[in-house]
């Protein structure tokens, strides 16, 4: 493409580097900038700026905080002996959606994948290990990938508390509300057999 | 959806205000920024804000423009005798990046659309006529939208400019190169028989 003006050049260049976003989708949103008012443009800058330079790490859980500890680990109404150990951000985001998981979280970070050269220092273990150590937890809920790696991640973990007397759960697996058995992937549809419920459990689940 | 952090709602916020991008695009965008170097976000920070407070409009032709005259209208090699006129900036690239016109432009920044409120007086018009009557122009092209408010903003241009010795065109219409004639909509496929070609001149085209 070819600019008449250099300052929409770079803006494009510097849109067309997010993920996802071509030159023409780009263009389209230098343009609708372009029009905008002055003021409303920089408070689109400057809500970037502060939360790139503002952006801090919770010293407990590695969520993202705008303060040293995050908003779920300071909230006192929050069981801080039930650890859901995640991957990242959108994880949480994801969770906290459903409203229904009162405990706190821990961000590994990423999870175990020897072939992208992610080892466990790599990952946050060494801190949720030490969390445990220390507080008093008594639940970790892994809810990682159902992948190879993520399995890997968390027997990882569990090796590595063995001698904590915690009990650590992972989320169910199975066949989703709404969704169609005969769609389902033979792996899910096998485990959610094998792992099948009492009628009772069953519908004490769907009541809730 | 429920951020831990304020920063980082803001920022999802003010980037799910651009055209096309929901909550989950904004947050990817804002993660993918969040994990960026601070020196390049201040890049893209920077070269929009640049853009917004720097960006100025040619006095001539009302293109984007970094001073007070585009890089178009002050190229000494391009014809200034020859005005196309397009809608707006993006049409303008589009021309551009065909490197096969080597007149100047006019943005009439929108057409003629009664029901939206667009009268001549919103347009850029009254300046185009004046370009006309000032400067020496021997041709207008008209590259406008093919629709009922494109073909009424040509007819009201060639009325206002009736009494000066001009000759006013418009791009011509037809089958696009590699387009198939089944598929072709029935206006463009009548239109292109009612102004057929000599065969000579449709070999000159391809070859050029």
């Amino acid at each position: 493409m070819v600019f008449s003006s250099k300052l929409i050049e770079d803006a494009v260049n510097e849109f067309s580097r997010l993920p996802g976003i071509g030159k023409k989708t780009a263009l389209r949103m230098v343009l609708h900038l372009m029009k905008s008012e002055e003021s409303s443009v920089d408070r689109f800058t400057g809500a970037i700026a502060s939360m790139r330079h503002g952006i801090r790490f919770c010293q407990h859980c590695h969520n993202v905080s705008d303060s040293d500890v995050c908003d779920i680990c300071t909230n006192p109404a929050r069981n801080k002996r039930q650890i859901c150990v995640v991957e990242n951000i959108r994880d949480v985001i994801a969770i906290e959606a459903t409203q229904q998981y009162n405990g706190v979280y821990h961000l590994l970070g990423g999870i175990l994948s020897p072939l992208d050269g992610i080892g466990p220092e790599q990952l946050n273990i060494v801190k949720l290990c030490q969390r445990v150590k220390d507080m008093e937890v008594e639940e970790l809920i892994m809810a990682l990938s159902p992948t190879i790696e993520g399995d890997t991640t968390v027997y990882y973990i569990a090796r590595q508390l063995q001698q904590f007397p915690i009990s650590i759960t992972t989320i169910a697996r199975g066949i989703a509300f709404g969704g169609e058995l005969e769609y389902a992937d033979e792996m899910t549809l096998a485990k959610s057999i094998a792992k099948r419920l009492p009628i009772d459990n069953y519908v004490s689940t769907i009541a809730k």
